[in-house]
């Protein structure tokens, strides 16, 4: 993989450094476009049918009715890992709205620009090697998630500002991050997820994570850390939370496919940590990639 | 003008079927840019400063320092109204963070992406004509304005899906729109703006206009209409309404730079109209574009 990978733009492998859309795409325009993050472990792309499925779900909540079959986009994908020769790799697959004719409205016709990205991560599963370093420092931030009322949480969507401006309150005088997640609440003051990320705590051995009613993304990652947990017999709740509950938890950590399962070091300075039900359910994740990848 | 204008994109005229931004461009990845909207009448941009104070303050919620001057924004537009040969436009600037080394988290040091995108509107002022033909309908909608706690209301940026949204549920089962504009309430139930314009009504002679208190965009049309109101003797005030206060007035309009004051015809169905306040603010509107542009 060199300094310019290739990305697949609008059915064509292209050069990065040439990758573009139209400046009238309104996934330019107006963010209007849907997107999934993803894994590739040793050439399978980990939890594909859960990506479609929440993908679909996107299109239906901006009804973008985009027209190309799971198939498609999959080979799409595969052409342009093999174009960068990756098998462990970071996969993003956008679908935009395209060019329409008027301004905001939406018509029923859609031509689609569709967007593959490619990076590489290191492999995962039980011999893999973890993307971070060290457990997150996490920090509250005032900007809050946006209710589901004004745009649906469950939907992946390219109008990013919200989590934008929550990592940059995090930034210090010199402009620098000043923690590694940026912790935000609801408008009701319940702690919601990270921009990034959806939070976990493990508190008197019970796990314990934000619900999904209230503004929080329903993470394929979290999804699976929840099946891992009751097939475990791991006590588990999914509920609306204050920031105490999180900071007298006994352990806490993040989740998102990038990172798969990361420790909390600290919220707002105060330690947390992992402990032995976040390694439990690192080791079983890694099981679980290892046996649908490898 | 032909089919295929030319925009300014980054620096240089190009035709609009060739203008392209890179889909690392975190204006299409994340919607992370700021625009403007404006008219030119008779090769003025109306309210230029009011533009340019607006654009500032976005681009401060952003944390978006692009480092262009006023002036230098201004040149492309001229230059892109020249190359177009428009005295009498719609002109829309968009400023993104562009291209940036790693993922969310903005960096301090922006090489920012500049459009200008052109499109002929008629003349305005006194002898102007008007973009809209007839006044317009109005539904209400379920999709609410965004809170201001989680993205600032007054930030004019490429996150549009709220709008979006709105303007989706005015759908038919045919995909034609059943109303020229989306009504959209706040999350405390309070009438907030339209999708793309602001609301007013005409109560026991009174003008009223929902608080930018609230999440609502404090338009620049909004702002002159409140100025020239004011000029002019005509009671008014900024408050939070209920849709029955809508539906009970007298008159009722919507502001928008590109179609400036129009007439609501029915809010749900309820007729509503104009009126000799819209009119006479209509008429204080043209003579303050005419002074401003001839």
């Amino acid at each position: 993989m060199n300094d310019d990978p290739i990305y697949h733009v609008d059915g064509k492998l292209v050069p990065a450094s040439a990758a573009t859309v139209s400046v009238d795409d309104r996934g330019f325009r107006y963010g209007d476009a849907a997107f999934e993050t993803m894994r590739v472990y040793g050439g399978t792309i980990f939890a594909w049918d859960a990506h479609m499925a929440r993908l679909e779900r996107t299109c239906e909540a901006l009804s973008l009715a985009h027209g190309i079959a799971a198939d498609d986009l999959r080979t799409r994908i595969d052409e342009t890992l093999a174009a960068n020769d990756l098998e462990d790799a970071y996969v993003r697959l956008s679908i935009t709205r395209g060019v329409q004719p008027g301004k905001l409205t939406p018509r029923p016709n859609v031509d689609p620009t569709v967007v593959v990205y490619v990076k590489p991560l290191p492999r995962g599963g039980v011999d893999g090697r973890s993307v971070w370093d060290e457990p997150a420092t996490v920090q509250t931030v005032d900007t809050r998630r946006i209710p589901s009322d004004a745009i649906p949480t469950a939907a992946k969507t390219h109008n990013y500002l919200n989590g934008i401006l929550a990592r940059a309150e995090l930034r210090d005088d010199d402009g620098q991050p000043t923690a590694d997640e940026a912790l935000m609440f609801d408008c009701e003051d319940h702690v919601a997820e990270g921009a990034t990320s959806n939070l976990w705590f493990v508190r008197d051995g019970e796990l314990c994570t934000p619900t999904t009613d209230g503004p929080v993304l329903p993470g394929i990652t979290r999804a699976i850390v929840l099946e891992l947990a009751a097939e475990a017999g791991i006590s588990f709740q999914e509920g609306r939370y204050d920031l105490a509950d999180v900071l007298e938890a006994d352990e806490a950590f993040l989740t998102n496919r990038t990172r798969e399962l990361r420790p909390i070091a600290t919220v707002d300075g105060h330690e947390i940590g992992g402990g032995p039900v976040t390694d439990r359910l690192s080791r079983l994740y890694d099981e679980r990639v290892e046996r649908a990848c490898y």
